[in-house]
């Protein structure tokens, strides 16, 4: 396993001590979380630091259960290993909460330059992408992005294969590349099938210089989806296309592809309690999904967040008593292909989001930690800003106070008003593997995973036990109850 | 394009200039070399380090032909190729030399767990595979490494999958960790037939923890090949295997594989001579081979050799006079199935290799150059080291004058006492990409590439100008000429 430069965490403990040190000396800049807290506090980090317990669930679920697509037998086998998992950690509630959703299988896919010669060419189906009716072996209308392929017009393509290039995407600590980067993935098929094209090829959206290409769900227009195959090359496949497309080269690629819709099929979310001691109504919710993409074991999208939120809750499980409010780890379904869990979570518990007190997910790798943003009531500012402080000794540093969204799960229950923290991970290369077949376990690197669990262990705890209310018009609601 | 840490060489030619002015003052320690010499070798490292030939070399090759599987259509447009290259270039002799082969190829394969889950693993056939008769879903028998494996008996594995495993190829600067991981996919088959096996799995032999599998070709016993599939695993797909092995669930796996021969093909060498202006008749020999595995464009194995070398002989090319030895460049064919090529140039010219005085081939990526080590005759070996002295400001030191190897193509010739010299190159991530369908274009860093023509341009120009003879009892053979 080899990865880019690896912080090291020995010799944490003493470093965390000597930090504990110092914070003692200023409480009175971080009254807002009381001295018994602190020390909580810092005896889940220090636990943390030395617990393999989340890079052991991330183990369990990539090895006993595999790759596990929204919706099918794997990913209800996965269900059921986080039940019995939260049994077995003694969580106080455990449940599954399922959903009806619809069922996309890529099938078997061939791609081949059949001219200037052969040569196969590294792709993958997008998600909701058609199958070839005839197997196709067509021209090749080369655009430079997604700009250039907007402007076709009705039966341009007629008979041809498009492909949509770009630029490798900008690899970057926050993923901020990764936005504009995905839009040909989105929407590219929308303008191909207008224009009349057999089928869709675009530039993979990673930033992995490997053969791997980058799937992903396209978004469907007014509930159709694409009718014809749409899939991704690899970057150096595209690389090629590109250099043979500027040498003048006539193109022409075979593709073959039987991916289908299958109907309606069941998935769910599993849900994990420890139930508040003093408002076990009021929920700190911790998320991470249960399903992955089926061309790899998932590892780091999004077992790492499933590893990490059930080992930070266990460990505030372990407390002598439970903090007052209710911590929920959320092992939620259906992510990949549209956050179909997400928004059968937000739409089942419609009538008590207001009793969600705050909401984050990990999804976004198993790299550090390094900064903490937030969207909660400005009067809870103070209390955010006090944690942050907590989390110093793990090289986080605090962000914007105004910063929304908790992670593309939170997003339905966000816009129903429910305020949000995001711990956020390095992402510099977290997209050379997200979305491929390489996305597997000896990705994660287990000293960053554990800082990855202090961090959330004590951010859910500090929320859940503390006095602050970050909702908005938090007491209005509250006399309402 | 992402890679390790990247040697720059902007301002070589400031730090050559120095570097030369101080090796001036030392004339007397390197008067093996005259001062016409020296200044000429130093034309050629200045000009290397500014060209972009070898790069648009490369770039052509594994364009415009492709993936070049020894013996295919492909590798005789790769020929077409090179000869069209070659009188371009202005080489004074160019020529091709065909000879005759048994052409392998893969076919199809798919390799997928089929118990305790359904799971598809990243394959590929190794070089001489046999198909699959029916196709297999069977158990798999787990061996720890090749020595486990040698004590199975005849009928242990009827009806049987067998999988060795092994330990990650340990990388290093010289590639050591290659030989000893690589020994199971040379001879695991013979084990595993003996054994009644139905196929054998082999954990990938390459260093890389991507979900590219390495091929190669296996060894033949007496003349025989595998006659059942033989393939190997990715690294992350051994891993998991691994893993469910260790918890004890019941494995299987269905294999599909047509991989057959399909008889006898031509292939060839492409010759292209710089004829020597005073001893025209003796060679010094540089070579890549043209040939590459068919899941990549070969850009590192060997599309980098067949750039170097030729870079570094065009740049001989443009000085004002021919050196006094036949610089030979040789685009080996067919290397990666069995060192056809090379065995076919040493029985060609088996009469005339006395006359080779010195043979090298770059074949080992396209990192930039450490060491240059020799296996010369010793009253030689000063001139050496003072070519050794000329290529220090390349970063390049001077290695042991007894190894044996002046590359794979070379070995036939060296076997029958061509003198050979070796410029090794970094091979700490080699392993990475060779022989696996992630060896394209982007893997080459230009600036690096450019080191690499810099140490053969001057190295090859040298040892052809030279006075010293480096062959064994040289005097007694000019005799009898």
């Amino acid at each position: 396993m080899k990865l880019p430069i690896v912080q090291s965490y020995a010799g944490f403990a003493m470093a965390l001590a000597i930090a504990f040190m110092t914070v003692h000396t200023k409480a009175t800049t971080t009254d807002l979380i009381n001295e018994q807290q602190k020390a909580n506090a810092q005896a889940l980090m220090e636990k943390a630091l030395k617990s393999d317990l989340a890079y052991e669930i991330v183990e369990s679920l990539t090895t006993e259960i595999g790759p596990r697509l929204a919706g099918s037998e794997a990913e209800k086998r996965a269900r059921d290993w986080g039940v019995k998992l939260g049994k077995e950690l003694g969580f106080d509630r455990v449940s599954v909460e399922e959903f009806t959703m619809p069922y996309w299988v890529r099938g078997e896919l061939k791609v081949a330059l059949s001219a200037p010669y052969a040569q196969e060419l590294y792709a993958t189906a997008l998600g909701g992408s058609g199958a070839s009716t005839n197997n196709i072996d067509a021209p090749i209308v080369y655009f430079r992005n997604l700009d250039e392929i907007a402007y076709v017009k009705s039966g341009d393509l007629a008979g041809k294969v498009a492909f949509i290039d770009g630029d490798l995407m900008v690899p970057s600590q926050t993923g901020a590349g990764y936005g504009p980067s995905n839009q040909k993935r989105r929407v590219g098929w929308q303008h191909a099938e207008r224009g009349g094209a057999l089928a869709l090829m675009i530039r993979s959206v990673g930033s992995n210089s490997q053969r791997f290409p980058h799937t992903g769900m396209m978004s469907a227009l007014e509930d159709k989806w694409a009718s014809i195959p749409v899939v991704a090359l690899s970057n150096p496949d595209a690389d090629q296309l590109r250099r043979l497309y500027k040498l003048g080269e006539p193109l022409k690629v075979s593709i073959a592809s039987t991916a289908q819709w299958k109907g309606d099929v069941s998935s769910g979310n599993v849900i994990l309690d420890l139930i508040g001691s003093e408002r076990p109504e009021e929920i700190v919710l911790i998320a991470g999904h249960l399903d992955s993409w089926d061309e790899a074991t998932g590892a780091l999208d999004d077992g790492a967040g499933i590893g990490i939120t059930v080992a930070a809750a266990k460990l505030i499980a372990e407390l002598p008593t439970r903090p007052k409010r209710t911590i929920r780890v959320v092992m939620f379904g259906a992510e990949e292909v549209g956050l179909l869990g997400a928004f059968a979570y937000a739409k089942k518990h419609a009538d008590n989001l207001h009793n969600h007190v705050l909401a984050t997910e990990s999804d976004f790798g198993a790299r550090t930690i390094w900064r903490l943003v937030s969207n909660v009531n400005p009067d809870a500012n103070a209390t955010i800003d006090a944690i942050g402080k907590i989390l110093e000794p793990l090289g986080i540093v605090r962000g914007g106070s105004d910063v929304p969204g908790g992670g593309p799960d939170i997003i339905p229950m966000a816009r129903a008003g429910v305020p949000t923290i995001r711990l956020e991970q390095n992402g510099m290369d977290y997209f050379d593997y997200h979305h491929t077949p390489d996305d597997t376990l000896d990705k994660i690197i287990p000293e960053e995973l554990k800082q990855n669990v202090a961090a959330y262990a004590v951010t859910a705890y500090l929320a859940a036990d503390a006095t602050a209310d970050f909702r908005p018009e938090a007491k209005t609601r509250s006399e309402e109850d």
